[in-house]
């Protein structure tokens, strides 16, 4: 699937099954860069936080990194002291095996909550992923990162600066329901861009604003959420700054691909059959039209209406009613896609056959006009079905 | 089922099929008081609110009324000034056919929001309630709230005053799942003790914080929610007042009344067959206990690991951890009834065979103690089973 593509300058990468989760399938994965990378990361503030996202923020304070090394299958949270020591000691085996510092890698878990890791079989990963696996095309780095993912995630973005190609490629994992209770979301950009790395850490926070945290995650939810970006200048251009010519294309670049990444998690919710945009237009402020549109991408009353093809436009003025947005239910218009369901806070008295025609699609937007303001936020959500509760039982 | 439960002293009702919902199922009933009875409301908060809570909202400021008239299959919200006309008509026409003032006659509507009312059945309606059904005994009624409930919900409370009994009679609707994202959740309270009416309004505020409040509804959430209290003094002892001998007695049988039917709605979740109690101790404060409490009854992931019989305690610590209460990880100790799965926020080593038989019981309690201070709180939620998505389709 990913085959084709292959990672920026100075970048490798790996992924194999070490037998963490059972039955053999990939379970560990290593991103190289061949000399130190500018660092930048997004972590959750979640008050009960694995160790490795603990370790991750640490090792962020040294600004540079040649490293992230992943494991699936148990997500080292809630694991106490000895998590600590295990998610150190998986940074500090990596370190060894590359030949860096321990500050200078990143680690990161995913899967069930409470179990120790099982260090013998890290060690024993980490040495095969460097040894043996090493590669620059990133098809089982993926692979090695899922969880209930049912497909890999990759994304590529490709810009000129001096003439010179630049390349991005960003990996993510997806979680549960994409819902604020939702498992552990992870994402790794790499790019053979020379970024400053206070405007790195800048750009990668406001394209996680405009990507992650559009699809009805609460990025501050899960216990192991984490986005990394590592920028290891191999295209050999000039350093990008905030205030620099290429700062624009580069940025545009990065979220182009967390967005992508993003729409690929939304796709692949557990479970999940439909894609659905939510889009609040005319609210008081963007802060309020984003409070609305969460609480009608939020709702299991609307994400399982989604699944049934029922077009009940009464759960979307419910949910816009209770979320703390300013509405004034006289003034609002809701339509799916472009057909008009409600007017004026009723009834548009469209045939609902007209309706059912938009939600028996895949992909459909809800369209909400408050008519109050200039405000405007969109969320990317998706439906819930019985299989997201079989999954999950 | 409540056909030996008799109304309180002065009080008459009934339940009838006025042609509301398709089948020939019972969508109408009406709540009389022979005498102008004393009365309290408690109403959602949602800015998007239905005509006939908007209507009760301005009735109660009259302070007594002699009726409540409800009908299902359609919630009359979202229906603009059409609504407002149909919902101020259905509380004229049962005033016109009683003999009262229309503000004394209270109106509640539940079921689908955005169709309007069948304004010729509800009148017949009416007129069939008053003219032949009345009577003193309770199933009726009960029965011709429900919407989704499988089963009506009546619960009794008797006392003493003066050496003469009191009684209250509550009826209720449940809705949804019990989530915040509910449909709406109906109560009426009927008593023949003589209440005042600011006496009464603020015990029914305070029940209804330690009842339906509690069952991980926010009270605010639905446009239809409506609990309302009559008392008409039938049974000829002193005023109760907040002040006087019996507001204890009285407080605590209304209590019991409301209590009891939140329970019953809990049990009859939608889809769901398990009754989880979530207990939070050991907060910093009551209102944190709460929140942590609510985080846990309201997620997902929880809700549909007990439906698996799952005893995923990584889920509640995730949950305590995003909820805004104040979370330290470390101390946090987690009973599944009193089987300790977390000590110090980790796996205390129990095998997970002892969890699973707890989670396997049709209800069990989650004992969550934080170690920070002395707030309490309890909350009570369901399990949500592929049942519940199927009937949202």
């Amino acid at each position: 699937m990913y085959s084709e593509i292959h990672m920026p300058k100075g970048f490798k990468c790996a992924g194999i099954a070490a037998g963490i989760k059972p039955g053999g399938s990939k379970d560990m994965a290593l991103i190289l860069s061949e000399s130190p990378a500018t660092a930048a990361g997004v972590f959750p503030t979640n008050q009960v936080c694995a160790a490795p996202v603990k370790v991750c923020r640490a090792h962020l304070a040294h600004g540079q990194a040649r490293a992230i090394v992943m494991n699936s299958g148990i997500a080292n949270a809630c694991t106490g002291s000895a998590g600590m020591v295990a998610a150190k000691d998986m940074a500090a085996e990596t370190a060894k095996v590359i030949g860096c510092e321990p500050q200078e890698v990143f680690v990161c878990s995913t899967g069930k909550i409470g179990p120790q890791l099982p260090l013998d079989k890290i060690t024993a990963g980490i040495g095969t992923l460097f040894e043996s696996a090493l590669v620059e095309h990133v098809q089982d780095t993926a692979e090695a990162m899922m969880t209930t993912d049912t497909r890999p995630k990759v994304s590529v973005a490709e810009f000129q600066i001096e003439g010179r190609t630049v390349k991005i490629v960003g990996f993510a994992k997806g979680a549960g329901m994409i819902e604020p209770n939702m498992a552990t979301m992870l994402a790794y950009i790499t790019t053979d861009a020379a970024v400053e790395q206070h405007a790195l850490q800048s750009a990668l926070k406001r394209a996680v604003d405009r990507s992650f945290n559009r699809i009805s995650i609460d990025g501050d939810q899960s216990t192991n959420d984490t986005v990394l970006a590592l920028a290891n200048g191999a295209a050999e251009t000039r350093i990008i700054a905030e205030d620099s010519h290429d700062w624009g294309v580069f940025e545009q670049a990065l979220e182009h691909v967390c967005f992508e990444l993003a729409m690929m998690i939304v796709h692949d919710g557990e479970g999940a059959d439909k894609f659905v945009t939510v889009n609040v237009s005319g609210a008081e402020s963007d802060a309020d039209a984003e409070l609305a549109a969460r609480a009608v991408a939020n709702s299991m009353l609307n994400k399982t209406a989604w699944a049934g093809r029922y077009p009940d436009w009464g759960r979307i003025m419910d949910a816009i009613g209770y979320s703390r947005a300013k509405v004034v239910e006289e003034l609002v218009d809701i339509f799916y896609d472009e057909t008009q369901a409600v007017a004026d806070g009723c009834s548009s008295g469209v045939p609902q056959e007209e309706l059912i025609k938009v939600v028996s699609q895949t992909d459909f937007a809800i369209n909400i006009e408050l008519h109050i303001g200039n405000g405007v936020s969109t969320v990317y959500t998706c439906n819930c079905t019985e299989e997201y509760v079989r999954i999950n039982y």
